[in-house]
């Protein structure tokens, strides 16, 4: 075994199926009574400020219900842009609040890690997160912004969320191909930790493990309907609707926290351009890169393709995940989610130099151009 | 899968063979460079306190050297009395000390971690952990305490080393017997870990993985002679010398971590009352009472059972324990570490109100009467 690093971020994290409201009053009444919010109004009242889109608002409602909120900001877009934070950042002050709610996916807890970054509290700002997407940003330490066209990233402890309340019911409003893709965009946190440039054993062990529970449970989601009501669930009995959404919720938080601790790998760092430069919907762009980049890098990396094929139930990685992907129709090609062929130059040209030296083998000019070819004409990637 | 609550801590954990000296430095300068050592004497330079035994200091020389301590406190006894830590207390306060170095095993880690408990410093006494043996106590944030024949053990945040530098190499002077004591102390917090109180799926993954590593080692631990001097191992080849310590230290990291986030289950509670109101070996008394508590538990318990057996590579945990014991001639009687028969009674009755609610079978006086009469005697237990 060679030598390695590994550090943990500390963080609380509540699995409670159907539970959100009863665990975000208890947890909001907890962080009331502690001495860390000074200027809270009242003991066991913190002023709390909810990030939410409208949409997530409503079908949260009832999560929600039991909680004040000082400030309801639901300006929430992708890849959070620096206008955006801007405004909430003046919300917020003005408001003066305590805390910060997130529900939603990586937008909406992007846009309150944005805010703890920013804050001059001495303490810093703390959040609540309550994941609604497979998106695994509240277990990471990375934060995003997008400005002037140009998405920057960051690692910073401050910006973990400290508590994070999963309740799969919540994930069950989300549309079928949304599922589907966020629940790849999940499987790629796993799949690129395993060769990022801060990979080690605990987080590959833990990256595994995230692999094989989003793989077994998205065939479970894809057949399911999106958008059930509770009232669905309960004529068709709510344990088998919800249990694939729990393994994934909880495959996507293995995923997220391997991840987070060995950073982004050679897939991240390609769909980052995508998204920042290009605009790209995020977790479709994820979805669809990934076989790619598992093909050009699996040949180079004999361990990771060993335990991603076992995590997988296959033996061939390349081939489990393409398989994976068809039989829960997820998307195949960027030139459908508005990628262009005419920008497959600058996109390689954006993305060479941010290649990782840790890359399992050497990217040339050459391999990201046919990479790009080949995710935007939805070609299968060549098989190792 | 239940709903399960699953708390991390902030740690940096190194692992660097052969690397100690060479670490400890880099670490004590960046926790120099930080403002959080306010009274340091220098930029760089804060006044380092090493807690080792004399043999410890010895035997660490060479990693040791490179770093200059304003006081070595070498009063290390098992189970930590409380009047060597006050002791301690004073020499630290009147040294005006910024950080410990704890080089050793869980008696000298623990002995740090009730300083940095009692530490008035507002932003706490950090703690670098140097541990030689596989007790795993720089894993956890548990810190006991031995006060006129009670221990009081407790969790608390604050006594968790800041930062771990794992160095298989400091490990090879720890004799054979002890060396093999030692990782079946670390099999224990694995096994126990699937059952505590606070068990939940992330530590039972990172415990069985803790349990295969610690298990596939020991043959190795016990196969080479203990007190290997390092150019024994140049001479030999020090790679196969060191990759079952390495395995081991990796493995009783791992079980640690997951038994600092599960808690306390029988087993620990067992052989709590054994050392602190008795004054047993602590690795000893692990490694013996072990086998009995999992054939008490498994029957009710085949999931964990599952576990473990997979760990181990056999088809009965208890079995292949035993197997596993007797392979590297473990300790397998109390009688043989100061336990007496008349005894029993009374550490029956101490343990009975400390059984966790959470186990996964009722637990008689009775049955604690019989499993201390076997552990006692070095009866197998009875196979389920």
């Amino acid at each position: 075994m060679p030598d390695f690093e590994y550090r943990t971020q500390p963080q609380r994290v509540l699995f409670g199926t159907g539970r959100a409201g009863e665990l975000l009053t208890t947890v909001l009444a907890e962080l009331g009574d502690r001495a860390a919010i000074p200027h809270a109004s009242a003991p066991g009242a913190p002023r709390v400020m909810v990030i939410a889109t409208r949409r997530e608002l409503e079908r949260s409602a009832a999560a929600l219900a039991g909680i004040r909120a000082v400030l309801m900001f639901d300006e929430v877009v992708q890849h959070v842009s620096a206008e955006s934070a801007e405004r909430a950042q003046r919300a917020a002050e003005t408001a003066g609040i305590d805390v910060i709610v997130a529900v939603g996916g990586g937008s909406a807890i992007g846009l309150a890690k944005i805010l703890a970054r920013r804050s001059q509290r001495p303490r810093g700002l703390p959040i609540v997160a309550v994941p609604t997407t497979y998106s695994g940003s509240e277990a990471t330490a990375v934060w995003g912004l997008l400005e002037n066209g140009v998405k920057t990233t960051g690692f910073d402890p401050r910006v973990l969320p400290g508590t994070v309340i999963y309740d799969a019911a919540l994930t069950l409003s989300l549309p079928r191909e949304l599922s589907v893709s966020s629940a790849l965009n999940a499987l790629a946190h796993g799949v690129d930790a395993l060769w990022a440039p801060g990979a080690n054993p605990v987080s590959a062990l833990i990256a595994a493990e995230g692999i094989r529970l989003v793989a077994r449970a998205l065939p479970r989601i894809a057949a399911s309907d999106g958008d059930i009501s509770e009232s669905d669930l309960v004529r068709r009995g709510i344990q088998g609707a919800l249990s694939g959404r729990v393994d994934a919720l909880y495959g996507a938080y293995l995923s997220a926290s391997a991840f987070s601790s060995a950073g982004s790998g050679l897939h991240h760092k390609v769909c980052h351009v995508l998204g920042g430069a290009f605009g790209l919907p995020h977790a479709q762009t994820h979805a669809i890169v990934l076989p790619h980049v598992l093909a050009l890098n699996v040949p180079a990396a004999p361990v990771a393709e060993a335990q991603i094929a076992r995590a997988l139930g296959t033996r061939s990685a390349v081939a489990g995940l393409l398989a994976l992907r068809d039989s829960v129709q997820g998307p195949t090609a960027l030139r459908d989610v508005g990628f262009r062929e005419s920008d497959i130059p600058r996109a390689a040209a954006l993305i060479l130099p941010a290649v990782p030296a840790s890359n399992p083998r050497t990217v040339t000019p050459d391999d990201l151009t046919l990479l790009l070819r080949n995710a935007w004409a939805g070609t299968a990637p060549l098989q190792p």
